[in-house]
């Protein structure tokens, strides 16, 4: 089956290059910009750069590009599809893109999804296989899916090895607010309080351990990307961000107190983050 | 030669377990806690289980217990070796620790460092070889070290594969604490937020990926070795966490304003941390 991925940077060249490894799919690639066109060629991600005009004639269109451009774009696509076509798009916000195409008369063609998965790097050398293996992929209002196509995605989550949570789109952007995009302004300010204080002090880096390293790592993610995301799920990471900062200043205040009683029971009370995070796949770099 | 090690958590047993692997070195392991000892001795990192009677006759000990405790003791263990014995900290915190011991007869025999290194487990069966190969030890006061003691404590290190930094320990005090304890207390009050958000919606964790996990692993880390640090580094550490808060509300503004140029660069700006972070030797766990 002839599948065109539309965006081959981290997410689309790891679909693309897993899809093209299975055996079972030809992937056409699409993409705005010429070099990553002809990067994604030569890294053997795609079988064949292509345009627009690949739309016609493919079974899947995986559209896997920043949130705004995929909400500015998916109508457009799906008016160019075939009436058998399913198009899929992957982004970190799901209410904007469900709200989008609501009406289009190719609503059932569409299937809002997003793969958990990524890294902290971009474009098409980013590519990784067996990003997605053993991750969740959260679909949304699949019953407005034509039962064909739902079959015709899963076929594709199952080569990528992923598991399927069903949710809705107000409850995904909600909770990944809170386990994806608050983690990544924490990790982005740090950086940059550090930053800040590295002015006074070149030498600061020289005592950073890999406690800071980890926790700074996606303080390295695209801003091209994440601006979109940010402005998408507006509402819900700014409730995300009062609760942090009310905790931070809560715990900021009982070190005024000198209450270490009651510091010792904070961190003690968080460590239970071991046991739930057993559940999770932990992906190393 | 022989080498008392006290306290055989994650520290210091990866010290033990190095030092004693070099054949170098003969290791004693005290330990207030017997289950530790016991662990210790059968899981090879120490030669032998002692206590405070082997103090004495012995070419080096290395302190290595909360820093609350090594401040309570470090005066008594120096009471009791011999003259020509050196005695090491390897505490996260080092202002304290040096003026306790400022005007102690044996001063000369004593050396502050901090090796850079470890995880967010605890324990003897948290120890690893080669935990400090390539990492980076701060040693504090250098000058009021006997010259002998110092190059003992250099071959130490150089067994341990540790570079070393001279400093005074208010600015590693004031340094460690943005690169070190402000990313603890940041992933314990991610951690927090997300655990809080967890009793409305049970399966939130479903959706975490390796960014979360990532960005919350210090979350693991023990209250009990914390506590003690964040009370010893109590200024500093406020510090870190106010110019932290403030940064993160000042995005937390932008959102607001919906300023997404500003937002963007916000990210673009820390995105230098790429950069910085490749001196870093990076411990993936």
């Amino acid at each position: 089956m002839r599948i065109c991925v539309v965006g081959l940077g981290l997410i689309g060249g790891s679909i693309a290059k897993d899809l093209k490894a299975s055996g079972v799919y030809t992937i056409t690639g699409i993409d705005h910009n010429e070099d990553h066109l002809k990067e994604a060629l030569s890294l053997g991600l795609i079988d064949k750069a292509g345009d627009e005009n690949d739309l016609a004639n493919t079974g899947v269109v995986v559209v896997a590009i920043p949130v705004n451009a995929a909400v500015a774009l998916l109508p457009e696509i799906l008016d160019k599809v075939d009436d058998d076509t399913l198009v899929m798009d992957v982004g970190s916000t799901k209410a904007l893109v469900c709200d989008r195409v609501a009406n289009h008369p190719k609503r059932r063609n569409f299937l809002a999804t997003h793969p958990i998965a990524g890294t902290e790097f971009s474009g098409p050398a980013a590519a990784e296989s067996g990003l997605f293996s053993g991750k969740t992929n959260i679909v949304c209002e699949v019953e407005k899916t034509a039962f064909k196509l739902q079959e015709r995605a899963k076929d594709i989550f199952e080569t990528l090895g992923m598991r399927i949570r069903y949710m809705d789109p107000k409850s995904h952007d909600k909770h990944i607010a809170y386990v994806s995009h608050l983690s990544h302004i924490s990790s982005f300010m740090l950086g940059k309080t550090v930053i800040q204080e590295e002015r006074n002090e070149r030498d600061i880096f020289d005592m950073a351990g890999s406690g800071f390293e980890s926790t700074v790592r996606l303080a390295k993610s695209s801003p091209a990307m994440w601006t979109p995301i940010f402005k998408h799920n507006r509402e819900n990471v700014m409730e995300t961000l009062d609760g942090y900062i009310e905790n931070l200043r809560h715990f900021r205040d009982l070190l005024a107190e000198e209450n270490y009683e009651a510091i010792y029971s904070e961190m003690e009370n968080t460590n239970r983050i071991k046991d739930i995070l057993k559940g999770i796949t932990i992906k190393t770099l």
